[in-house]
């Protein structure tokens, strides 16, 4: 493998900024095209984007939103939704605590949202100790922080094989987490595929909570009425009454309902043996599109499936959710023994890879692997939340 | 009408930004120029600036503070007023929830802020149904937001007869409300007038609420001791105890008074038969210089006087305050019916106009207007607050 | 004395914006330079910075973060500390309400940060009195706005012998205090010293309160396990029963100690009669290198020093802090008598020298200084908080 190009697009501590470059191979063997940009005006102003296309695979990067990634597109078919947030919004401009903790709503339009790192989830009252072993309250906010921290420093490397992006991005405070994400978003030329390899590490001295849930969102057309979420289950079980409602179709999707309320599942997905390997797959109704996640239930145990069928106006949505825990308020997933504390020093390095089907043939091979997996346990799909799960008190 | 130029300075999903023009035409019969630039450092850091001036007239809008107009100039007669916040600020640091969802005060210096879109008036906390029907509490806070939302699109265009800048502001978020404001700035060359065409939409598939109030400011040299406001009505009374206390000279100005506690005065303005168009004139205390709003009631039912003839450096200052509704809490304002709901997709366009006025003989042909339409009900002035306006329980 | 150059950096309502400048003159008897630029990407977006350098002396100011000092350097001894929070955060991404009002947590790294204006200390609820007399709840934020507020003016004057950087910041809204800052921070070429002068001002009509402290901050090497405090007191007591746990060595350093939680001192210091002028002097284990602080207990008649010598990672840190007051919440300081109130148009200026020692020779004449003017009074160490001090209800 030869690395063709290696170059800094932010570095940290560095008055330079955000570098814009258009760098392209048209003669690649898949011709290739990476540019980066900042977005100027409105709520965007400030955003920087880094857009990268290869063959017929493109996504777009947005290190001020926490190395987020906005759109994609393979071949015909775009990758993410429609918000009603139309433009990406700098985190200058959201306040987390609007409207009681959700103003992160605000700036809710990605593909792939990253939420974390000392806390995802609902949002709520929790109760932390701090150093001297006091207990205060803490009022986390609806998904925690790091979607909306800019980046430090940004890399791109482009080597024979593949597009590398990395980043950093601290979520650190005096007397607080001190957390920092290091990702790699790789893409093999040629692919329509995503590996986002992440590495989050407590920067103090000690030992501190963390979260991670990895909201990735899919609206029309990959998301349609007939449409469908394939994954090798033990468990699934709704969050809450109003999920409960829609339990014998948990698994497939409705036309864009105006007025339908979200319906949450969660899951105990199947891994590989010894590996933990597992699969989710998101398939259209005629079987000739997809996108399916690959990850180990080591690095994300635990899957939540959200659907969110409404108007197309108000935002027709599904995300596939793999996460350290369920998106529960944190005081809720502590007492399930569900949240991680890294020591100081102390990473964590999971990898999650997005790929792009668009073949009848590729997407039956995926839903093949799918049922081998199936084979290790008898899925068990529950009517009513369960107590384990979900915070039903 | 020939249209001579018609720019985008600021086009939505650009990384282009906002554009720094500067266009002249100084043998025009009424000389006219635009200049556009975005103010640097400080609070004003990245605050879009658009200048129109024509003749004797001349006025500055702020796409970054929600298309609000900054100041004015007709003749030697600034119209604005002098806050003691000094520039205009960039809403990335206003905290709308600050000293109690107060914070909106901290940018708070321009002549014409818009209040609204789905909420206006006091802060404090309102409960709303979410989609599927439960009752949740949102902290409401001064005023709502669309000040402190940048615009995403500016438009100019210069015609033979008009000077037109067009905006459009989203306050959107998902699972809440989306509403888009289309405001269209249009100034006549030659004139000192201003007439503001906005329209309001409904974007999500779901009704939602709508408020606006128009808080248009006034300092010296119009505000002074002796100034007065006329405007034809039904009904007048004050809001609360401290407002009654001043009930008899309700309508006319004193000179700046250190410790002046703000009075403010709740209207049913008289409207032309049909039409319903009403008027609001605040003239010094000579009579010849005055500020005249024409607007119709089926726009802005309700009239707001805001007084706060404080001292010079606290903010000398009155408000005209076309409205939907009176700047009570929403929730109490819901209760009269005096709050819009939109449904999906629905517009509301309403037209606000702002003439300047700076001999007597137009002062005077403005007040017989007045005088005229008052003759179409008997005023009546209350000595305390009602019911039905003001929230006195 | 001659000057050489005297420019704005930044001008209150231009669209000039920072200036970047690049000054030198290396054949000064002390070379000296002076460079300011923006820093860009991440966090510190915006953030503008003045380096000063002469001789053997440098620092960076801060003009975005309310003229703080970023850092500094005396010949090989940093001046500040490394804070878990890596890069200057501009205000814009700070929410001071986060925590439980602590978000002032997620941008503190400076050398030198002011706390104030209007209020300093611990968050939590305080009661005032509006225009009109009536008490209202306003919730306070740890130590106040001013060190998030970027500067809306900046100049700079070179003269023979000094390098002089003024900045104005503006702490003001509509219907609450309206304060302005006016710092002069000035550097004799040649030497180790800062002067700074602030004079903060009442732009308001009616008396408005006023808190300062200097929150003058050191980490490894100036702070070591071995490293003292030295000042004249007549009285020292601690904060709290866990402050109350180190007063047998309330002014020696400790190591970096893991899970370390901090402590405070309140000092009531001695100054030399009339001028009431005072020193408190941080000196490394050796001696040889040390920070000095020269000021008037007629400005600063509290004085607070913070201990919180926790692992390198979570801010190993030493705070002296001259202020107006206690940082206690300023609810108890004000039943104390000790917060400031600045009538209409009332302006009140302070000094403060840091001069920076690295000879032993000048570090015995500072401690015989100090031992000189301890003279004055019998020092009385409490084992105990008290409760004139301390909110120990």
């Amino acid at each position: 493998m030869k690395t063709h190009h290696k170059l800094p697009l932010l570095q940290a501590g560095s008055p330079q900024g955000f570098r814009h470059i258009e760098l392209t191979d048209p003669d690649a063997p898949s011709a290739w095209s990476v540019k980066s940009y900042t977005l100027r005006g409105g709520l965007q102003d400030g955003v920087d984007v880094v857009e990268i296309r290869h063959g017929k695979f493109s996504f777009a990067v947005l290190p001020t939103r926490g190395m987020g990634i906005w759109k994609g597109r393979y071949g015909d078919c775009p990758l993410g939704w429609d918000s009603p947030v139309k433009d990406p919004v700098n985190p200058a401009f959201i306040n987390l605590q609007e409207r009681g903790g959700l103003g992160w709503l605000k700036g809710f339009n990605e593909w792939f949202v990253r939420c974390g790192l000392n806390s995802m989830g609902a949002p709520g009252m929790d109760t932390v100790l701090d150093n001297s072993g006091n207990a205060f309250d803490v009022p986390l906010t609806l998904h925690g922080n790091i979607a909306n921290i800019p980046a430090r420093a940004v890399d791109l490397e482009i080597t024979d094989t593949a597009i590398i992006l990395r980043g950093e991005v601290d979520e650190t405070m005096m007397f607080g987490p001190a957390l920092r994400l290091n990702t790699e978003i790789r893409t093999e030329l040629g692919s329509g595929a995503i590996t986002v390899t992440d590495t989050v590490t407590n920067l103090g001295n000690n030992p501190v909570e963390h979260q991670m849930l990895y909201h990735i969102n899919y609206g029309a057309p990959l998301l349609q009425k007939g449409a469908r979420l394939l994954a090798p289950f033990k468990q699934v079980a709704p969050r809450d009454p109003r999920s409960a409602e829609g339990i014998q179709t948990f698994d497939q999707y409705g036309a864009p309902e105006v007025g339908f309320v979200e319906q949450a599942y969660y899951y105990e997905l199947v891994g590989k043996r010894g590996s933990r390997d597992t699969m989710a797959l998101l398939r259209n109704a005629a079987g000739d599109h997809a996108s399916l996640l690959r990850f180990s239930l080591k690095d994300f145990p635990c899957f939540t499936l959200w659907k969110n069928t409404a108007g197309q106006a108000d935002g027709y949505v599904t995300g596939l959710e793999p996460a350290t825990s369920y998106p529960n308020p944190r005081r809720f997933e502590r007492e399930k023994g569900r949240v991680i504390v890294l020591g100081s020093g102390e990473s964590r390095t999971t990898e999650m890879r997005i790929e792009s089907l668009d073949t009848k043939t590729a997407i039956r091979s995926a839903e093949a692997e799918i049922k081998k997996l199936q084979k290790a346990a008898k899925p068990s799909v529950s009517a009513n939340p369960l107590a384990s799960h979900a915070d039903i008190s």
